[in-house]
């Protein structure tokens, strides 16, 4: 390997990805007539195309970590700007506490494929999950899980039947900070892409 | 749960969770010298605080699986808009056919921590990662990883020590699209901070 052109710090162990999501999961209570619940999680990601499967991690002393692991549902909540302070209010609220949905002004409803776990209806997006396993990996429990349904807000699909994701606004997290996406820079497959093809998807001159 | 006040449609299971990271991996082959390769990963996320721990998804036939499950060993390099067509290029191309980093002018350097897996000099930061466990879970097999490691390049440092990410320019995922991040929207926990904290912390007034 080369000599290091550019030099680094080590800054120690830490989780130091980025950017990365962060999205509102909703759970049940079945000890309260299936109270509906919020927790913000930032640790979370895709780990299978098929069957269509994400992770997220959350710790044992959570109440949403008691709810999950005796319904094995949640749903997934995609976030956009609207929803970004809600969603900040629930990440350091406990549903032990306090009613998140009332506190915040959010909907539960009934999430496809799911039997207790509400989704959020001012949402632009959000995915059905079933606990597949469970594994313990030190403060965070990670729960595998698949992907039963995705449903997607009305106001998003274009005439066409396509979804602008774009309008979503959605909100990204880097280190503590909460940060709005902006321009394509680029589409899977366009270092390899023709031109014609560049121009085609709305690729800006030069890239 | 309250009647639906906004209409959804149903889309199917499918991979949706976004924004995601999207990063370039880094490996070794130990049956050709430790020659480095890069693989394209947006399957990946956080799975523990402590131990820092993430995770990479790889499907079985890719060259990087098979150094991956050898060495066990792996560098995570977070990509900013200068690397993201080098970045596309990796996630299109098999090593098993060129070599990456020859091909995008990349330079392999050694990753604080690890034997053999090269981290990418061009990279603003780096994380230097080690398997403990894979599980199968259909197309692609999990891998659960410690962070070692994490290295940032001198550049981001501001005179104070602290890491001007906002510089790094990060890329994120949004379903086959490559995005720009923007503006800070909010930090954690500022639903529920005072106005002088909000201040304190460069928030714009009415967020």
């Amino acid at each position: 390997m080369a000599s290091n052109p550019n030099p680094f710090r080590e800054i120690g162990p830490t989780t130091y990805l980025c950017p990365i999501p962060s999205v509102l999961v909703g759970c049940a209570d079945p000890e309260n007539g299936g109270k509906p619940n919020l927790i913000t999680i930032a640790w979370t990601g895709v780990v299978c195309s098929k069957p269509p499967m994400l992770s997220i991690s959350v710790r044992k002393s959570r109440f949403s970590h008691e709810l999950i692991s005796k319904t094995g549902e949640f749903t997934v909540n995609l976030i956009g700007q609207e929803l970004c302070e809600a969603m900040d209010y629930c990440g350091v609220k406990s549903g032990r506490d306090v009613d998140k949905f009332a506190e915040m002004k959010l909907t539960a409803i009934p999430a496809p494929g799911l039997e207790t776990a509400p989704a959020v209806a001012e949402a632009p997006a959000f995915l059905s999950c079933k606990v597949k396993q469970v594994i313990e990996l030190g403060s965070h429990d990670l729960f595998l899980a698949e992907i039963v349904q995705v449903s997607v807000a009305d106001r998003y699909f274009r005439e066409d039947g396509s979804i602008d994701e774009e309008a979503m606004n959605l909100v990204s997290y880097v280190h503590g900070k909460y940060r709005a996406l902006s321009d394509v820079m680029g589409f899977f497959g366009y270092a390899v892409a023709s031109p014609e093809a560049k121009k085609r998807r709305g690729l800006k001159e030069g890239k």
